[in-house]
């Protein structure tokens, strides 16, 4: 937020965040849009939007004259609680997040309160494109998701489908979107539209925010797209150009802030959507599946994930035994290891830590291994102590990233008995597995 | 390994392994060196390595004939063990890995079994670069790394620097390398000369093994640098262009099988050194420090790592309190945050999450928040889950990566009081922290 200095200065201007000014510097002239202040930067920078999408921060200090050549223009109502428009349409269910959030001015942190409608009316570009049905499911940050929401959110979609949609947008926060984007991948078995997941890096009151794009962005995919799946639509990059669609199963969070933070790990992207225009590219081939259309919510609440790291000890292991887990993904190192291996005297820790594992395969708990390493293949056949790992019943994930491989696993657990679930662990059931991979 | 028929045809030809040849196939003619059969590919296919760096393979039955252009030459041995060079010399300590293995052709896996001479012998190229000192500190995969290790690691760096050495290269697994990197930038407090990790991605009997350029490039790195400190030196992507030299702090293993494997986290290159010529290019300033060298190994034992996911429960943290941890690093989701809200009547178990990390924190562990996203700053601030962590007494791991605050957290208990080491755990010690971060 402003210091007073400065807001006093923007009043004394009649400008308001949002409004497009001209700026003229002691050496520079610049346009752009008023956003609110960051809360690490120092309190008499103002924040503007340049044209080409970054923002610049210029010192009240350096500023010789500021004007408005534009203002926001007010949002006009539309009202779609609850009434199914009766033309095709769109469902957008609403789950929070920063997507849904706006900035708390008292204490300058970001809070999740827009209600669905609050957040149609925010960008009214939206009604261009179609009806829209808005159902609420939740105003919560992604972090706070279970697997009973997953569950929630699946039958939301088959509701939304029962009644004629077009496709579905699940506005989400983007801390978990990966994970939920996989668990929907795998519980909505041959789903006969795109369910497309969207976030935001930035909150929806703030002029640099991605909530807007990445919305329209998916919006217009589903209006021109084939694809029958569960997929994810974020900015590509740091720039206002496109959003990617990423497939549901291995998208991956890979930075704290960036907009274009969203990345598809050993998978290829689905297509790139335009902003501006109408063009959309289509990277991969899409196969649907013209199976019927299943729903199988079941997910087992007794799996976690361990991660492996130098210094490691066996009681880490045993602790799942202990808590009579079903299912354990191990983020291993390299290629899929664990240290196992009695090497010199220092390493004694390393027999008990393979008994762990061993004794916890034998109470009935399904381990898969996958690697911290995160892109490329887990290949378990290369050295020694992954062979070992494989002969003790250790299942390798493959080129799964780890948050799919638990959240398959869960479901797995939670829809088959555990033999089947192992087995199906190897299988690619929704493109989660990539027989070829560039190596 | 390749099948008796194509082992015939290569006797017949009198082409070995590491052979340069001239192939004439049905459609082209093709020069390159005869590497080894990778396990994954069909038996009929010989692997040739072309001189841009990149492997083809063609099948027996597309191969017209073969011929030697040049046959691999004979080594000449160098006796180092124990005897220091008079001259100034750099050092190697064996520690193991892949740099140090051979492929067993009984079961087609990656054995750790080269004596520190053998690998000397292997890399002649080494003799044209100075005298070295070889120190044999063990022969293990880099999975079985304890901290135990990083101190005798440590100790043999400083007993190298008191015989005068000039550098030290230690080879290492590639799987902990990362780890490794950490524990020593910290324990080595201002080092006075340059101590280089060197691993490999392939073994080093393999044409397409990366540990002979990697290990010349570290030489070629010491030689001319003014740099003191803990660096790695991998290649810099999948060609055998140039390797680059990473800081000790924040690297990462980010593919399970590529030889361009490494990156720097939320940091800078330190340097990139050209496989031919003598091209070297400093990418960032280093600041060595100028205070008196010590070596201070202090680590805790009882240091962890747990990673959130979506239906995480409480007792995978109550789990460290019960076993008297010291630290533990929390591999939180986005800007850092875990879930600690009830939102609905689902997240009930969130309450009991935000017990257990408060009473884990008031018997003495020091929590230490990082990003699964891992590129990025931990911002606990922005969102009202990370402030309640925050006035919790959860410290921020700002722009560490997990893997190295978990080692800074481990080697700060073996060294200062509590109070001290969470302070000092914000402190930008060694490089691993950056004031400026690009958004």
């Amino acid at each position: 937020m402003y210091s007073r200095k400065v807001l006093k200065f923007l009043e004394k201007n009649k400008i308001r965040l949002n409004d497009k000014a001209k700026i003229i510097t002691l050496d520079d002239e610049i346009e752009g849009i008023l956003l609110n202040r960051p809360d690490y930067l120092e309190d008499d920078t103002l924040i503007i939007k340049l044209s080409n999408g970054y923002n610049i921060g210029i010192n009240l200090r350096n500023i010789k004259s500021i004007k408005v050549i534009s203002k926001t223009k007010p949002v006009k109502t539309i009202n779609s609680k609850d009434k199914i428009p009766k033309k095709p349409f769109i469902s957008i269910l609403h789950t929070g997040g920063t997507i849904a959030s706006k900035v708390d001015y008292r204490t300058g942190g970001v809070v999740s309160r827009f209600s669905p409608d609050e957040l149609i009316k925010m960008f009214p570009d939206l009604k261009n494109y179609g009806g829209i049905h808005s159902v609420f499911l939740g105003n919560m940050f992604s972090d706070d998701m279970r697997f009973s929401h997953y569950k929630k959110m699946a039958e939301a979609v088959k509701a939304e489908i029962s009644k004629g949609s077009k496709g579905v947008i699940i506005t989400h926060g983007t801390d978990t979107l990966g994970y939920t984007s996989a668990a929907l991948s795998f519980m909505l078995e041959n789903v006969p539209i795109p369910v497309i997941l969207v976030g935001a890096q930035r909150s929806s009151d703030r002029g640099s925010s991605d909530a807007g794009m990445n919305l329209i962005c998916a919006v217009k995919f589903i209006k021109k797209t084939s694809f029958k799946g569960v997929g994810i639509c974020m900015h590509e990059n740091n720039n206002d150009e496109a959003c990617v669609i990423l497939s549901g199963v291995n998208a991956r969070k890979m930075h704290t802030s960036r907009r274009g933070a969203f990345k598809t790990i050993n998978n290829d992207l689905i297509a790139r959507v335009e902003y501006e225009g109408n063009g959309i590219t289509f990277l991969s081939e899409h196969h649907n599946k013209s199976g019927k259309f299943k729903a199988m919510t079941g997910m087992s609440d007794k799996v976690g994930i361990v991660k492996i790291h130098t210094n490691f000890s066996a009681e880490q292991i045993s602790f799942f035994e202990e808590k009579k887990y079903k299912g354990l993904i191990i983020e291993g190192t390299g290629l899929g290891h664990a240290p196992i291996s009695e090497t010199d005297k220092l390493t004694k820790e390393h027999s008990r830590i393979r008994k762990a594992i061993k004794s916890l395969i034998d109470s009935g708990c399904v381990v898969v291994m996958c690697s911290q390493a995160i892109n490329g293949r887990v290949n378990m056949n290369v050295y020694s102590p992954g062979r070992d790992l494989l002969n003790m019943g250790v299942v390798s994930g493959d080129t799964m990233i780890s948050e799919t491989a638990f959240v398959k696993l869960a479901w797995l657990l939670g829809n088959y008995k555990k033999e089947e679930a192992k087995r199906l662990m190897n299988e690619n059931l929704r493109g989660e597995i990539k027989k070829r991979l560039l190596l």
